[in-house]
């Protein structure tokens, strides 16, 4: 749902962009310029951090009011909304022949689970790999391990409504933890002699890391965390896991640079080699908004794109 | 302490040993042939690991008796004794004209700290590095920074008597958490403008792997965990430490396959480019092996070698 909306350029404060330009915002900025980016290990722009982070645009305004009353930006997009005021490292130009209400799911989900595979694993030909949960960002890892030629992609969910779609995406086996009585990562490390090679995490629950770490194969399976875990929660497993072999990671927005990034990855769906219409199970309206939120709730939607 | 005697083999069972070579026993085995000797990303061979764990030789057997009563093996390698017997993929071949009571320590500790750097963490020539436990395997972890070209190598420990020997092993800086109010990884993100690019924790404790993972860099930051925690101890983080970039790895015997690396270890100590003599601050005969202990326990040796 976070991904809502493409936009057109209105113009003024930047001479990167024109009026008209088609752009994706990006909640993860790449000025180009601050050591994050002058780095090829990360993708995590600090320059516009302190004041994203409060809501604020660079110059420590907020854009929008309500009824006499400032409004805060939402992590430095705000695409909930008709408009919006966005730094200008906060955007990437795209194909202006791109259909907006699809390759707008370009600037997070997609593009986090894919990356995930390909930038932060670095998933390889023949490798086996799981994938816990099967929502938006667990269907982008499973097209990241299958674009990557994994020879055996695992998903795994509670929702057995889940693994069709799961199956159309690439997953080779699916699993329920609910139709076992040992816990997940056993059954994972006894379906594949040891272990998998890769896993991620897709959910955002802590539990769940700790599974999919335990799932991987001692001497070199590598987890990665995707998904969001609330305030507070911990992750925690022996460290004769990791002294075993095991390697744990993370990945924010697939660890792709975002302004470079973006309309190469919109490339790629027009050349057909990324699925993203198949993420959009439904369209709405703007002003209907909240039944988007409550498709996504009832786990009714993949994605909802809101169109003005 | 672990590594105690080197061995001159004295024959009998295996093909490739003759009588009069000079050895090197080795904890972590390699056979050639398991799934984990033929992947290059590990070298926890697994083939005898079964009996091994349970102190026998790989035909179930024990081959101590102490009045009349079985002994177990130790480690595979039941080095605390005057002659043992080990399968032959626990032995490294090396040159005969090593010394004995010095190159007896590349079966463990200097092993493994040293390959901690060079090899798990692949530490890069220009970054920074933070070093937990300034013990054997501290020291060896620096040797190995240094001679990965590391900039900065930041020693960190709560005895200042370690802190001159760290410094001859080539850290550079030193930090005695006991110095300071906050927690030691604020202390080392602030020194290091953001954190360490790479850490390690050779002591054992899950508080310090903690500390050590968080003293890392966002978005590059690499910690590896040498020491072994008391069973049942977890490790612990909010996963945001993971998902902005940093990556929780561990190692065993500093991830060199045993048989082909131990014998290229001595050859570097030939050339003098590693250091072992300045591990051994204390020789001792093999009936005083428990004031070795006790030296050991009190922090005054950093290695005791046992001689007959
Ligand atoms: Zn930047
Ligand atoms: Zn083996």
């Amino acid at each position: 749902m976070r991904e809502l909306e493409l936009w057109r350029v209105l113009g003024r404060g930047s001479t990167k962009f024109h009026k008209g330009d088609t752009v994706i915002p990006l909640y993860i900025p790449q000025c180009g310029e601050c050591k994050f980016c002058r780095n090829p290990k990360t993708n995590l722009c600090q320059k516009i951090r302190l004041t994203q982070g409060k809501g604020l645009m660079p110059d420590g305004t907020t854009r929008f009011t309500c009824k006499g009353k400032s409004l805060f930006h939402f992590m430095g997009c705000s695409t909930f909304s008709e408009y919006t005021v966005v730094a200008d490292i906060s955007l990437a130009k795209v194909d202006p022949m791109a259909p907006l209400d699809k390759v707008c799911l370009l600037g997070c989900g997609i593009t986090t689970g894919y990356g995930a595979a390909v930038n932060t694993a670095k998933v390889e030909a023949g490798s086996t790999c799981a994938v816990f949960g099967l929502g938006a960002l667990g269907l982008a890892a499973i097209m990241g391990c299958n674009a990557a030629g994994a020879a055996r992609i695992i998903g795994v969910d509670l929702n057995p409504d889940k693994f069709k779609t799961a199956q159309e995406f690439g997953a080779t086996e699916v699993v329920n933890p609910k139709d076992h009585s040992r816990p997940i990562q056993e059954v994972l490390v006894e379906m594949t002699d040891g272990g998998v090679d890769y896993s991620f995490e897709c959910v955002g629950n802590v539990a769940i890391m700790r599974a999919a770490l335990e799932a991987c194969h001692k001497g070199w399976g590598t987890s990665v965390i995707i998904g969001v875990a609330a305030a507070g929660q911990e992750i925690s497993t022996r460290p004769f896991q990791l002294v075993t072999g095991r390697t744990w990671k993370g990945t924010a927005f697939g660890g792709y640079k975002s302004v470079d990034s973006v309309p190469k990855l919109v490339e790629e769906y027009m050349k057909k080699k990324l699925k993203v219409d198949e993420f959009v199970t439904h369209t709405l309206p703007f002003e209907k908004i909240n039944e988007g939120f409550d498709l996504m709730h009832a786990g009714k939607c993949i994605r909802v794109v809101l169109q003005l």
